[in-house]
């Protein structure tokens, strides 16, 4: 039988501003990605996202980010190597205690926003990250871009890599996304969206943004829930899911 | 045979900026308060200071703090108890990412500067704090003041609760520490410094600002490793202690 | 003629973080405080509420806070007359850039949170801040709790004072805010509370929660803009002012 | 007549943090590049900074960096010539705060660390960084590397330019530094160093690497005031420039 996983980034309120609607999305989905206090998040939010992760009995994961606040993770830091595992560790310790607290296990690590993005380009930097996780503990799983250099530092430091599939966004024929400053980079056609997920699903394949076919071997999906629009996406997804008959289930029971 | 604890605040660089003299004062003591990042301290400070506390073989512990990073942690906050036990939970975790990659356990937790004076006379803000220690691993030791809500707190969460002594400060009859401001709160004289701490480790005597003689039953000494001055001090201290044939022992030795 | 400021604090957002409906109140008030990137905010967000506000036509203030993000500002912190003294003229200075940018002049200073509360009781604090408006600019205005040190302090080092009246806050007999957690303190009754904000500016009159008429003279309404039940409640209160023959008008107009 | 300033970065310490000896660089030095509290220091440093720079009477800049403390700005981070633009001029507001008060002109800026390695290179990000320049004060110098973007964009703001050099670094034969990962990009030897510091005053002269002579006309050089051995190499270019009739100025009398 066919099964995905669907991860969310939740989690990622600060102090007295609020993000996202996790309280609508941990429902829907099968992995959470906890922001840590570096990007986003505060200890008493991670807290009570870890308590309503667990609670659902979702799986819970790390997601660990640059310093930068102000910048919400987005922005390309050049941090060396040690720089980034020692913050890496930091974040997955920081973590930990309120995994812990309740009693789950931090079921996967994915690094959010440009940290996500320059390690699947930098292998120095995916394999710093990689060292980082299996450092503090080897069950951890890495979810990472398909065909990136965190797949490939993940493997080599060995760890557990699952692959990760974005539904609305183009892939180049060597299965990298499409740069979003290209045109056709992002997929706005909701149902073509779904159908590329249930296709990457059956078939392991998917149209490139030159019209050729790829192979495609994916574990997992990225959804959002900021936004009304967002939610309504993940259910569609959710349902075409149900009638082709793709059972979902955290990252954890993909390997 | 008597024996006593050396504690001293360490890892509290941050960046491009230095503090303390780590490695001259690391040989002298036999526990380590390591900041954790919010007071001072960063993730590359935390595994650099790990790493010559776990090689050196003395007793490790967390030193988390308000966050104040502009205050040193110095200045008084006012937390609620929930937020005050996310923070240390959180301080807590993110050193743990570096004990365990080095192999050494968290010995105790002392709460830093503001923190510490502030949950030594509120038992809420204690009590927060101890709770978080105890969720996070209940054989950590609490390191607090003699006679504070620490140390009350400690006991009441099920926590081996430490007491330190401050070989530089006047106590008051009831064993609290004379607030700074007051005459004479500060121990100037180096030999009658030492003289007092050689007596409370013996005796459990120190002879209180009113003159008269006050029972106090302690564990360990804070000493300091910030400048020329200060070490040399330390090594006064570390002397005399020889000289008594008092043994200076980590603070798991002292349970 | 009556008249009357209603002021409301802007620009709170941060980065990726929104907070807050500030083109929706921005059209219905008089005199912006803007935060100043200490307990929200950044340069990003100060530009576009300048601009806002200075299209608007709206009085420009500075809303310098205690440099707690993670607590919005809102916590007590204990730090020194000079540590306050340097951080208000540093905010003050930062928002300058940019109401320099839009040729607008800083009309007002009013602390914020924490900082206004704690300096409303402690006149070194609160003439720590007046001194850093009065270096800056002797011709900002301070704005205050009626009655308050901040007040006292204001007038001492030659600044104009403006007072502040809180139309959903219950009065001591000595015009100071009844405490928080005190039953009572809150005025939940919107028509009960726009009686008072017309009584207050017409007849200088408010009754205490004692049930006795007390004397206040006041310049100005704090008013939110965050959510559609604030919102509401503003549009009432201009509709009643309205009414009344009661002209809103900027601070440096009721000067 | 010769005539050469003296640039160095001051202000540099944060909350109890200290970094450099501003007081014994500061006679030495005509220009001070001053920190505002995003890569370093913090408003009491700042305060403290301009009054010691305004006593000795030499010519105060703003030095503007990143929002990155725990890398002191030293590391390269992507932001949009926006939010560059905005960084700057609330730095430039902030530090306006001090300068006022000690009654000094902000006479040049000049961008810090990855900033200013990052806008000489990249010509929106210069730009940016001289709008929020000549937005705030059109009469500020714009100090930055000989032939790089700032320069080029400096001038096409209308903003008046300073060259500056580097006694310690290597050029290419486009004027450009010589990359520091280079063999030969650092120049050890002291006295050629102040060879080449002569030479490119009295003869706008100075051999690149490549061992060609090339054309450099400079305003500017940069010297550090940390540690014993930076402030003796500065007292060595004075003894030289001396000896050379060559005296040193404020930047504003270079122009």
């Amino acid at each position: 039988m066919y099964s995905v996983d669907l991860n969310s980034d939740l989690g990622e309120s600060f102090g007295n501003y609020k993000i996202g609607n996790d309280d609508l999305i941990i429902p829907l989905v099968t992995s959470a990605n906890v922001a840590c206090g570096y990007h986003a998040s505060d200890p008493v939010v991670m807290d009570k996202t870890i308590k309503m992760a667990a609670e659902a009995g979702i799986g819970v994961g790390a997601h660990p980010g640059y310093p930068d606040l102000m910048g919400f993770g987005r922005r390309n830091m050049v941090v060396t190597p040690d720089e980034a595992k020692a913050y890496v560790a930091y974040q997955l310790g920081a973590l930990s205690a309120f995994t812990k607290k309740y009693g789950v296990p931090i079921q996967h690590c994915k690094p959010h926003g440009a940290l996500y993005n320059m390690a699947g380009k930098d292998y120095a930097l995916a394999k710093a990250i990689c060292e980082a996780v299996y450092d503090f503990d080897p069950n951890i799983i890495l979810l990472g871009l398909t065909g990136s250099e965190l797949i490939n530092a993940a493997k080599d430091t060995g760890l557990r890599a699952c692959n990760e599939f974005f539904a609305d966004r183009a892939y180049e024929e060597d299965g990298s996304l499409v740069n979003r400053k290209k045109e056709g980079a992002m997929i706005h056609d909701e149902a073509l969206a779904v159908d590329r997920v249930i296709r990457v699903i059956k078939e392991k394949k998917v149209t490139a943004i030159t019209g050729n076919d790829i192979e495609l071997s994916i574990d997992s999906i990225c959804v959002h829930g900021d936004g009304a629009k967002a939610l309504e996406f993940v259910k569609k997804i959710l349902g075409r899911l149900k009638e082709e008959g793709i059972a979902t289930v955290s990252l954890k029971d993909k390997i």
